[in-house]
């Protein structure tokens, strides 16, 4: 418990929507591994049922991890973080298409691009803090 | 029903997630009229009632414009559009971030912003097509 | 910018849940288009992964379209209009129920019929201005 | 448990949008009684959050109490209902209408009048099975 | 309407999030008759796109009946009744478990076992008041 | 990104709904963070406005804190670690309830002792590892 609460107590302030909000990368990096986990049993599998639900429910991890890379972005990153990183809008701009991009496909390594973009998203972030 | 129908054969196509998307700015516009019309109430009223209830129900608007304008940026857009027009970028950060203010505030001037800078995109957006 | 804030100064004012809503059947409209254009890009592929991807869409398109239709109804017209045109109700029914025929074909068919219908009520509409 | 499993042999069977629906008024009214007892507990009370909460559920449970109301008009009932019971339409439009009132007040008594037009649903409802 | 007001001058409240819920088992119960529905008019059929939409609206049924145990299981149990039904959260826990095995299954027996489990939460919960 | 990317080659997986879920407790931790950063948001501030969006927002934070504290208890935990702690069906019982809580109150305290529950159960989670 000590390490968590040592981590409440200096929480990931950022100006948000309320100016008060948590910001953490992990939340994009959980839906995206979910994303990839799902390409790859549905490569290992040929129930037409599982493939199917695949397609459904990869489709809403994928959108949920184009949502928390967009909130990232508008509500977590301020002009100053820009003027640092002039790359920001584009990196979210790839990663947030490449989001799109695994709805459209069932190859992991689509899967793992995501992931690969989000890790870079990751590096500035921790440099902001 | 003509022009409609018009419109309809012709479609605003663009690669969507699905890439066969229509895309209109006119979706974030009407929420953003939405939440410029609840401030104006909102100051026209001493009802406790419904002042608290057009703090929820702008919340809610509020958001629907980010979220279209979210998916305006990343799935209508496309690199072309990002040479021609390098400001998109920041003009749709600083719209999303705009709606997160028309959020925090009840002031009218606040979501004349939002639709100004709804405007701009909405200007871009008409001279891609 | 100049004709949009007129448009903004001059709201499309209504009775809605908060006495103060700005309604527009474009938001209806908007999404029977989406429909209409992935019935199209249906019959068009013969990728599986990809036809799944467009029930699974078009579902949630056609339930927007179906959800916008009910808000109309029934916060936007009043008495007044149900006098004028005592076909709205059925006219609606029917607008709904057809949103609901566009979840079960892939018939482009069947998504001209829904824009058709939202044409029909968006002429009633226009009138009431 | 018996009782139960002959309501699921024979279960009430419609039109749905999947064609196999199970419709219940039920559903409705349990929406309906919770927006009906906020109400009451908000009279009861004078603690300020807990009266900010009371609006904010209410709300919700209000919203909710009109989309099962929607989804019974328009999926539930088909073309011959409407000829035997021509009022039906006029009383789901006041039904969903009342809906939207028990959002703008916490007097009981919009909350009671909710209930009331449900329960003339409910009993047409109940002679077309 | 008489029976349907008294209902509601005694409703059953409960302690929930406001304090002031109406609680019932049916809302679970309605959504696992649907699921049960959709199972057995996919084995009826052999049209593929309706078949896909049953795994598209079984989905979502699914978790519904889910989200609604769960529900019941934190808000409406208190601690006395753990004390006297000890093999209630072993209950829930199975009941949505098993709310979960109806999504990745078509066979209509797996939709009885979970109506099964709802009977058994709700012979407790009528003990209950 | 070496980690990220082991972390992903390897990742937590579970019998999910589709059998390969990816589970973090995570999720439920940042959330609750929200709450209790919003507590403490809500007691340094006076502005009414500021205030009524904090109780709106703290809401939806603990419910999402209290779904995916519901996720993990049905569908990560198996048999064998209820064998193992069967103290788990309570503690997950207690943490959703006390995500109930959190939206009761503006204190603190209440946020703090969400953390602490979702911290016992990070503590039986990772013994699961």
């Amino acid at each position: 418990m000590k390490n968590m609460l040592n981590m409440v107590i200096k929480p990931v302030w950022a100006h948000c929507d309320l100016m008060c909000g948590v910001y953490d990368p992990a939340q994009a990096r959980i839906e995206a591994q979910s994303v990839l986990a799902i390409m790859q049993k549905y490569q290992e599998s040929d129930d037409e049922v599982f493939r199917q639900r695949c397609i459904i429910i990869k489709e809403k991890r994928a959108q949920l991890a184009k949502e928390h890379l967009w909130v990232l972005w508008t509500d977590y990153f301020k002009p100053e973080h820009i003027e640092k990183w002039p790359e920001l809008h584009d990196l979210f701009w790839r990663a947030t298409k490449q989001a799109g991009e695994t709805k459209k496909s069932v190859d992991p390594a689509e899967g793992e691009k995501l992931l690969e973009l989000i890790g870079e998203i990751e590096e500035i972030f921790n440099q902001t803090k």
